[in-house]
């Protein structure tokens, strides 16, 4: 049995231990040799069990891991459908639990009618079936969606008592597969005058956005697929722009056309909903990028824990910059720090799910988490952040103050009954 | 503009070309300037769409996106679902269109009465309930699960006309989270007289399979979530025995016990269905390993090409040894081959997705796929493969012949047509 290390104060253990043996988990074990046939009475043992569905679906007994939605009726209004981190694990988001937003609704797009137009400053405009789309050379890449807005909670001067699902549910990460937009302008011929490209989805409010052409040229993708399948309806089926760790907002779903330009439109969502406004008064012009980023999903308020003993803390890392490079855990409120385990393949900018063995005393703990990139950015704290940005009270979302681009560290306090309380540290 | 290479004959292009120009491309462009406005006025544009719910599902226009039930009725004998890998793309499968083979249907297990016990040749006879498993330290790893009677069609003397989700549609590939077997059996205490273990799920036949205890402390889980969120009920709701590469029926479902014993326990799956007789009378005693395999997804039967031009050929490899090392691809029904661009990451004992760019000059062609895994096996030839194991005539499955781990290669002719028949060549 290998020696169990602590390397950070109040019970964080070295990530590389075996955890073997038997000591640390006594307290798990809930019944010895009597039950040697477990339940073999149970109903569900005693009779067959229903057929097979044609598209399989979770238990019923997994109902409150759902998306919890803004406007569950639907009214004339924007929609968010955010994704229960504290329910999952592993590597990516199941496509039935992927956040969206969308503007003025779902629509039923009929993928036989639906087209994508490139055209503007090209030499040979363009136009697009589904099926044309699908005969290119396809790729597919692990790439992380995050809304702008994600996290904007954090913004309030008190520190919100929610869920990570209600903290930082929108976003979401999946395997998308598509053709890269370059082979396409490429095609199209792009004139030396453009520099921007304007999107704009099929939905009714026409939702657009400008991109860099730099952007366009490099690894933004017209996605097909989603996790294997076509798109989901609320994710842009049958087809939407992918700018890899650019805001979510920008990634146009239900695209329809990309029209090369001179200048940036000035649309809607990019004039308005997205520019930061700063403390001075100044805004950011544009923040494209999803900057480094992590919190805990496990434990995490809403998870009672049941009595002291070994847990896993794990959560997610990204960056809008490429790959994890390191995650740092602390559980006495950031005075001392061990470093997590990260679950491999780690992939540019996709979420890494972080793991620290972790031997809880039953006392007071604070679970802090921080990130870095592999182009060197740190996580910052929550107080350098609002510092630079500003704090803006509820409710959210509200326009004329900071509620974008929040990535700084969120706190965890678990107290001595095992409750977890979010809180500023 | 980079030249196209021609590496194979009968159109098969260098997986390395970038197929930029457009002139490559010409035949899939439908449309040209005057379609600036894509469609504005669809049905779908003109009015605010439907609202999100907590729980995605994929558009009603892909209704045929669906798993093929075997016992569709929910008759008592076993049931399969099989994945459409025609109709999907990407390295993995979504959970709702993930294989089952179910014996005696699918139990509606409550996941707080559920328990795992370990016991048998143990110095401590444990039981988990999942919350407390969940607790351990978790991984996750990207792996194939395949029945080891998928492609059994392939036994057949005749080529039968099914489709890629018909011949080969038990096989599948998740993302698994969960606990390392070897840290339980380390907790446990295994005896030394200790050599298999016997699995046994809480289905109501409680299907029983034994395995070696060398795969226990290699890469057995116990697997708590798939790709993010908590098992599907048909594959083993709330937790299943993940042995990677192995057959998939040894994977066993509703994992309630594991007892460690000294030799194999020669139950009914593992002594009746799964030993498979050969050409001479004889049979092997087990067969565990699913080994190296591919086919194409696309184009491939049900899938008709619409006139001659660029297409992507695109299918699926994978080798329960590990990696994949190669794919070659023929259009001349193995007169000449071309090496195919695997998508990264290439992960162990997972799905690879590999493609090759095509130029179809609308004449006739037969296209196959040869995978080679990373311990330098070569997926085989049907010939070679049914010299050795013989040939059974359908209805499949059949238990008498040989209907299992069918491995060789898969063979799509195309004719003029455009129309995609299954042959052997």
């Amino acid at each position: 049995m290998q020696e169990l290390i602590q390397v950070a104060s109040n019970g964080l253990l070295d990530r590389r231990a075996f955890l073997r043996g038997g000591a640390l988990f006594t307290g798990y074990v809930i019944a010895g040799g009597a039950a040697a046939a477990p339940l073999a009475d149970a109903p569900w043992s005693k009779s067959a069990g229903s057929n097979s569905p044609t598209y399989e679906k979770p238990s019923r007994f997994e109902d409150k891991v759902a998306r919890t939605l803004s406007n569950p009726n639907g009214e004339p209004r924007t929609s968010h459908a955010r994704t229960p981190h504290h329910l999952l694990n592993g590597s990516f988001t199941p496509n039935g639990l992927h956040f969206t937003i969308n503007h003025s609704g779902t629509p039923d797009i009929d993928p036989e009618q639906h087209r994508l137009v490139i055209h503007g400053l090209v030499k040979r405009p363009l136009a697009f079936t589904l099926d044309t789309l699908g005969r290119y050379p396809l790729v597919s890449r692990m790439t992380f969606v995050e809304c702008g807005g994600n996290s904007a909670p954090l913004f309030s001067p008190q520190p919100i008592q929610a869920t990570a699902q209600a903290l930082h549910g929108l976003v979401s990460c999946a395997e998308w597969t598509g053709v890269m937009l370059s082979t396409l302008l490429e095609e199209a011929g792009v004139e030396p005058k453009a520099k921007w490209l304007v999107a704009e989805g099929a939905d009714s409010l026409a939702l657009s956005r400008s991109v860099p052409l730099s952007k366009a040229m490099d690894d933004a993708m017209i996605a097909l697929y989603q996790n294997g399948e076509r798109l989901m309806p609320g994710n842009g089926y049958p087809m939407r722009l992918l700018l890899p760790g650019w805001e979510g907002n920008m990634n146009v779903k239900f695209l329809r056309r990309l029209k090369l330009v001179e200048q940036p439109a000035m649309s809607y969502y990019e004039a308005r909903t997205y520019s930061q406004i700063l403390p001075g008064g100044k805004a950011y012009r544009f923040y494209f990028l999803q900057e480094v980023k992590s919190f805990i999903t496990h434990p995490s308020l809403g998870l009672k824990m049941k009595g002291p003993g070994f847990y896993e803390i794990s959560g997610i890392a990204y960056s809008g910059n490429g790959r994890i490079a390191k995650v740092m855990v602390s559980a006495d409120g950031g005075k001392s720090w061990a470093q997590a385990a990260l679950q491999t393949p780690v992939l540019p900018k996709a979420f890494t799910r972080f793991r620290v063995p972790w031997r809880w005393d039953g006392g007071p703990a604070v679970l802090q988490s921080r990130a870095w990139d592999e182009a060197g950015y740190a996580q910052p704290t929550r107080a350098a952040f609002v510092a630079a940005r500003g704090e803006t009270p509820a409710p959210f979302p509200v326009t004329a103050f900071a509620n974008q681009h929040f990535n700084a560290v969120t706190s965890w306090a678990v107290d001595a009954k095992g409750e977890v309380s979010h809180v500023y540290a």
